[in-house]
């Protein structure tokens, strides 16, 4: 290992929310060797979004100082699917579904990870093998009020929600994953420690040293305050085009920023601290703002997207008349589209449709900066636009 | 089927603790075909006593009606034993144990039931073929909640004592027998009843029509409280000689008697009717006990050895002075053998040892009509004796 343990452990604990327990992994750093670090993926629905990729920065982080991925597909679950056969949008996988998941999932994740220093493991290979007796030991490993100790069971219990027993036995699987893998270190969002922590014990258990767990907290959406997630339509997904990464990323808020570098960048944490005093002593932010969107272009495409989506938004926003501190807003729509006359309506730069038509044939609105016309002009979702009406009513508008 | 259904009923029903429902076994009777009769038994420690074969008298009496008996021993689980490694006595057992165990179940069970007649089955020969992913499908067929609606479970967790979440399992596997055997009804214990509706509901989850399930009560042992147990040593063992049979049906109550009669004997319930009648006539309860205690002896050796019994029991009590109205007494020792003197104090024959002593000196002391002349006999556990001091004080005294 080039790094000492105290660099080590300054970049592995980035942006963390909790190292456990952090003396133990100091331990595991000093003996210089590649640690096994253990990450568990779903193998459903693999259409990533920047809030996916904190803990896949952190395993690229984990990578380039040496250590060990194992990036393990939860399949062997997958191809139960529910078996209450209560949700139905979880079906059963099969075995070739599982491997086209897999396959879309590196294809996603090897635009961070190293593919030649990633190993890809599913967890089937060795659950496959477990029989009714095999599972049986495992559930005897924990008791019933130990599992009810787990935030959501605990919940649904006291609420008389339904909890199916084979509930219980997902974390052992999980658990008993690390077992399998001899994880040194798992990884997982902080809605995970608990199962995190069922490694750990199974780990002892079955007489190994118990990994350590690092979980990483969930990404803040683009409104800044709830989760990223495609249903609340707040996301930055990893294969949006280079212009739609690049306009969201410029329309996050100055303070949202900072969190996004710490847990998105690659930057030195040290250059991010320096930028960040630059911007309190009056650095425009819209320069970080700028740089970081590149790097994440560039991540996910090439330098040259990423110059090319740069000039993009400069040619949109930079020149002309448009004022510096134009305000920024995000409007979410139910349909694909929407009407020029309504959006204007719902940035509050008109008072009413009505309004926006009569100012239209006045000749007073513009959108990106080009006198409009046609009052049936519609905008789409993921278009970010600045309409100006009269002289002084400016707004930049993302559209979700 | 020979029987109506109402007769077939009325023999079924006698003696059970509860049968569910008894409609459906009226379908099912009323179809006119051998009914798969389940009942469960442990692998382990196969030393019967008449508790025990309560509950094989009722599938005797099912098989008299033509019916199918299953003889389910439960290696499965009993090849796991205890998984959490706690309980030093349920050792897993080898295939071999089980198998042995299994040969000493049936030498016994044998002595009621016909082996023509009886399939005797381990299921093992399901169980093994399952995997983990089957075990976690049985699994989600129920709610944590349901399971903890089990009176032991529910009381453990109310306690705070431990459960482990394997024993969540077992309730399904066994439920899961059923599936396996599509049984028609299931037999158990009165503290099986939340098992065997597991296969009913298992079943119903199969796409298969419920078992009925019929409970049998616990036995009372000798004293007539406590039910029937080894460790309590007031059983009466299927392997005990006939003399003890004899001896110690011939001490139970004259209550305990028809309890007895109704869950032991084969005599119609019409016959011991009149016997209870001709009993509050004045015919004298010992003749039924006689007639009891032959059929039983009769039942694990021969009549001959009944007969024996009986001769050897008149021998000791009915010929000579005895009156008829002798108390008679069980006395619990903690020893192999107890001394004479001390056993006639226990008896409040004496007042102390001492005066044992002095009134064997004096010749005032009979052991069965023997004047005693040695002060250091001793008597064993197991042993029924009559006691006489002076010329008024008798005891008949079961040594236990």
């Amino acid at each position: 290992m080039k790094n000492s343990i105290n660099s080590q452990l300054g970049i592995i604990k980035r942006g963390c929310t909790e190292l456990l327990l952090e003396s133990e992994l100091e331990i595991k750093l000093a003996k210089d060797r590649p640690l096994r670090i253990k990450a568990g993926f779903d193998p459903t629905a693999p259409d990533l979004h920047l809030g996916h990729t904190v803990l896949i920065n952190k395993l690229k982080q984990l990578q380039d100082l040496g250590h060990h991925i194992l990036f393990l597909i939860g399949d062997f679950t997958g191809m139960i699917g529910d078996p209450t056969g209560k949700n139905a949008t979880r079906p059963p996988l099969t075995r070739e579904q599982v491997s086209q998941n897999a396959q879309s999932y590196t294809t996603q994740v090897f635009k961070i990870l190293d593919p030649n220093k990633t190993e890809v493991v599913f967890n089937s290979s060795w659950m496959d093998s477990l029989n009714a007796a095999d599972m049986i030991k495992l559930a005897a490993t924990h008791t019933v009020a130990r599992m009810l100790e787990r935030d959501d069971f605990d919940k649904r219990y006291r609420n008389n929600q339904p909890i199916a027993i084979h509930e219980f036995l997902y974390p052992l699987v999980q658990g008993y994953d690390s077992v399998a893998l001899k994880a040194d270190l798992e990884l997982g969002g902080t809605d995970q420690k608990f199962n995190l922590l069922m490694g750990r014990e199974l780990q002892k258990h079955y007489g190994q040293s118990p990994q350590c767990i690092l979980t990483m907290p969930l990404l803040e959406g683009l409104d800044g305050v709830n989760k990223m997630s495609k249903s609340l339509n707040n996301y930055i997904g990893i294969t949006d085009s280079p212009k739609e990464i690049f306009g969201k990323i410029m329309s996050v808020s100055d303070q949202l920023m900072w969190r996004y570098l710490e847990l998105l960048s690659f930057e030195s944490m040290e250059n991010i601290n320096q930028w960040r005093l630059e911007v309190e002593q009056g650095r425009n932010p819209r320069d970080i703002k700028v740089q970081f969107a590149q790097e994440i272009v560039t991540r996910f495409y090439s330098p040259k997207d990423a110059d090319e989506a740069l000039s993009d938004f400069e040619t949109r926003f930079k020149h002309g008349v448009l004022p510096e501190d134009i305000a920024e807003i995000t409007i979410a729509i139910h349909e694909k589209d929407i009407l020029l006359v309504q959006l204007l309506k719902l940035a509050n730069l008109t008072a009413s449709t009505s309004e926006s038509m009569r100012m239209i044939n006045q000749g007073g609105v513009k959108l990106n900066e080009q006198k409009v016309t046609d009052k049936n002009i519609k905008l789409s979702q993921g278009e970010t636009v600045v309409l100006q009406v009269g002289k002084r009513k400016f707004a930049r508008i993302l559209i979700q």
